[in-house]
């Protein structure tokens, strides 16, 4: 058995070391245009602003060692640049010595990954507008911070965003220019609000609903025009606006790609040809929610296909069971995390859909160091199956995801997240655990407990009658800010104070995360009132408007 | 509906607020023994060692709270001395006046909690000899560690050990004693052997299968005899030998109880008498993974019984679905964690399981702060399906019990870990997560793709025919140290070097952790050599070895 592999970075590398286990005797061939295989493509920001300080850390799995351990014919800085799928052979180019030859395959596995766009603006190759997809982009990024002053970052997405706090750590004055009203454009607006605040608190200028126009030189530096007017020096720019799946190959070679491009397989990870597989960023699979194809570039995903491409290949059955999006970001000390589908999407996907907000501690809050986090988790009206989650704090964040993310795979309801039972010690979890509160929050709704208003109906999508709008918390909390036109009674004082309450005007009762407004709400129901939470309270109210740009 | 309750921690004070929320014009009346409802009684030992500051924090629900908002009739320092179940009275007596009364009821729930074990030893009564359950023994604990030097803790389960970490911490030279020859009993000997050495570098004295025979005055301080002959000087003594559930009342009123003493309930927490609930570490349960009969004190089972007994009494369909026995401790930066089955209960219990141990990292190996865990996972030998997990390390522990207990929850077999899509970032984790690697080597296992030996087999539980030892690990790391008798090929010259090795003897080959040996293993198999891989490799062997007392 010939095999083949184009791409020897995550999905390509799990396929040949996997399929080497299955067969000592096989002919295992791995192309790669870079410098080195198998590197840590995730860490390169990292390694940019002087966290990992040495660059042999990045390759983890050096070339000599996949040759030697997995007897792997490995041939870096070579290109492959055409497919015979007739002749089962591919062209290749030596990018050293411009030697050019051909290979033949009996399976071929395409792992070429995503190339990063550069949108089409004046300037965009200008020497000091960089992308960071590979060493050699990490290498250049690595001696300019040593001594720029001024960087603009384009796109605040998962690698924009780290880029920058890499900068900043660099001692560089940074600019992030971001298309869209939000930063990391995969999560709700309002989830990722307080993570904006936190770069703008870290010195990170920030620029929403903005793009870059033009990059223009400027003696030695760089001067980037906005739409918005605003001109921002830079000694070095970072395109971060995206990528697109490296398909060329695959499309040269007559294989079906879907409309973003992406190179279209089965759930054996096989292409239209059948002695063709591809995997990882530059393939279209289907969304675990709801089979819908979606190209999402993922380390994990990524070596899983190369594993189920590599048993397929020997006739196991192996089968991908498609993406859910699982996602997580640290950016300085905040944390946000995702899984499956977002509000949006749903939304735009008309996929009913309830959502519930809670905002709990990390840990017991007797404990030190205990810090809120909030996870939104969006769920089915008809029998509580979970959709999505996204979770955004500092500590505790990437566990509460996972654990939503392992819910989600199982299928699991809101009603089995009440009863998980998790790990509880007064620095890890609370014996409610902030999943056991969504959870309980969520099925509550479902039960008709508590009736449930979300901020955006406040927001001037305007009912018919506007609400009594009644803040629960105490005094003091209300003096420090409330929403406009609420009425301060404190649920400790609400059941002696009912008759200040409209019988026939309905009452939004709310509080700072939405515990003690559910109580108030259990309270005005059973008392006739006609009543609704406010989803997340004070807190969601908060983050919703600071999302919508007040 | 009168509802009364005994006990306002955990699950009285949960059923108290649930109850309350489903029904305003209930009369609720909540009964504490000791001075507070609903306090941190986890937290109590790191308020004795300082790490927690103020006693307040300790206060989760603070007496007048539960007044205020929940319109609970609290009486604390009250106790309940009998049920009359004929009348659906109880008698109480206030601790603070002596007086006493019977207050009636229409529900009665029990929740006193579980009582610490005194064993029967000379000299347990002694002033200073402490137990640890409420709030009154902290502040005795709390004012004796200001002055004391010397300190023994009887008993290494959850609680000794957290006190022996809080008493280091006020700089007491701590003695550990306990009658098992390992620590945390509900664990499997050689996942906390390492934790043991990790006591005893923080200078904790640990002594194993021994126990206190005497404790005797001396001067001022006392002096513990152990049943090994040595005396140890304490100028305070800490008995952590378990608990007993508190079922005196229960008994009393003719109320069935288990084996062990457990009040005995069914699915809706309700007992023999349909009139009365108990909850929390006072009764027996079921386990989740086979329906066996439990008692586990845990607060998220407390937690949530109690809310479920409050839905029932108002008509609730509500189930308790039985408990996990999930659990974890820290102790100094060490944590353990189960979940599900331990080894020794599955052997004892005659239930057929496989098993495998992993020691990756907690996150990426590239990114600063790595540390290695453990994972120890049970699985049924038919069809995969989780029987039972522990994770011991530092970091990312907590993370990875809770992922593989939402799996034991959700019914998830070994492959589907493999499948596990969790969130990756090099600060978090790894593209393969070490659960998802857990998963590969059981579902390798299941698949014949590398026959698994266990360590057990190499100690002296001898075969027929002695394997060939096959260490495949660098010169460096054998020389370093190695299982005796083994012979050292590197896998990466093991292909070059097969003639070295026995065609009809048995091998077993061995790497650090499991990987490498995985290898060697799908090598050497494919050669037509009789090998196994050594489960958890060298890592493991050490940890069994440990645990043995070697």
């Amino acid at each position: 058995m010939k095999i083949v592999i184009v791409g020897a970075v995550a999905g390509g590398a799990s396929a040949a070391a996997r399929a080497r286990r299955l067969d000592e005797d096989a002919e295992i061939v791995l192309f790669e245009r870079g410098e080195a295989p198998s590197f840590a493509n995730c860490g390169l920001p990292y390694y940019v602003g002087g966290v990992i300080q040495q660059r042999e850390a990045l390759l983890v799995a050096p070339k000599q060692r996949l040759v030697d351990r997995y007897r792997l014919d490995v041939r870096t800085r070579t290109e492959v640049t055409a497919i015979d799928r007739e002749a089962k052979v591919v062209s290749v180019r030596n990018l050293e010595t411009g030697e050019e030859y051909e290979q033949a395959y009996d399976k071929l596995i395409l792992s070429p990954g995503a190339s990063p766009l550069r949108p089409p603006i004046p300037g965009v190759d200008l020497p000091k507008v960089f992308t960071l997809r590979d060493l050699r982009d990490a290498d250049q990024l690595h001696e300019i911070v040593q001594t720029a002053k001024h960087a603009v970052v384009i796109g605040a997405g998962f690698i924009g965003l780290e880029m920058a706090e890499n900068l900043v750590h660099r001692g560089l004055k940074t600019t992030v220019v971001e298309l869209a009203d939000q930063i990391l454009p995969p999560w709700d607006a309002e989830m990722v609000a307080p993570v904006a605040e936190y770069l703008q608190q870290k010195g990170i200028d920030l620029k929403l609903s903005d793009a870059a126009e033009a990059i223009e030189e400027d003696g030695q530096a760089m001067r980037v025009r906005l739409r918005s007017g605003q001109q921002v020096a830079a000694d070095l720019v970072v395109m971060s606006v995206g990528v697109r799946p490296e398909n060329a190959l695959a499309v040269a070679a007559g294989l079906e790609v879907g409309p973003r491009g992406g190179i279209q397989v089965d759930g054996h990870m096989q292409t239209t040809d059948p002695d063709i597989y591809a995997v990882g960023d530059a393939v279209e699979v289907r969304h675990f929610v709801d089979g819908s194809p979606i190209q999402i570039p993922l380390g994990g995903p990524a070596n899983r296909q190369g594993r189920i491409a590599a048993d397929c290949i020997f006739g196991r059955d192996s089968t991908y069971r498609g993406t859910q999006g699982t996602a997580v970001v640290g950016i300085f000390d905040m944390v946000a995390a995702m899984t499956g589908h977002s509000e949006k999407v749903l939304a735009s996907a008309s996929h009913p859909y309830l959502k519930v907000y809670v905002h709990p501690k990390d840990h017991a809050g007797y404990y030190p160091g205990a810090e809120s986090l909030t996870i939104k988790l969006l769920f089915s009206p008809d029998d509580g199956k979970i959709l999505g989650a996204q979770v955004v704090g500092g500590k505790g964040v990437d566990k509460r995801i996972d654990v939503l993310a392992v819910a989600l795979q199982a299928g699991m309801t809101v009603y089995d997240l009440e009863e998980m039972e998790l790990a509880y010690a007064p620095q890890f979890g609370s014996a409610k655990d902030p999943v056991n509160m969504a959870g309980f929050v969520a099925a509550g709704v479902l039960r008709g407990d508590h009736p449930m208003q979300h901020v955006e109906s406040l927001l001037g999508d305007a009912a018919d009658q506007p609400p009594f709008i009644l803040d629960v918390r105490s005094p003091a909390e209300f003096e420090a800010g409330h929403v406009p036109g609420a009425v301060n009674i404190s649920v400790d004082e609400l059941r002696n104070r009912l008759d200040e309450l409209p019988k026939d005007q309905p009452i939004v009762a709310y509080c700072q995360v939405g515990m003690r407004g559910y109580l108030a709400t259990r309270i005005l129901m059973q008392r006739g009132f006609k009543v609704s939470n406010l989803g997340g309270g004070y807190t969601t109210y908060g983050a919703m408007v600071s999302s919508r740009g007040a």
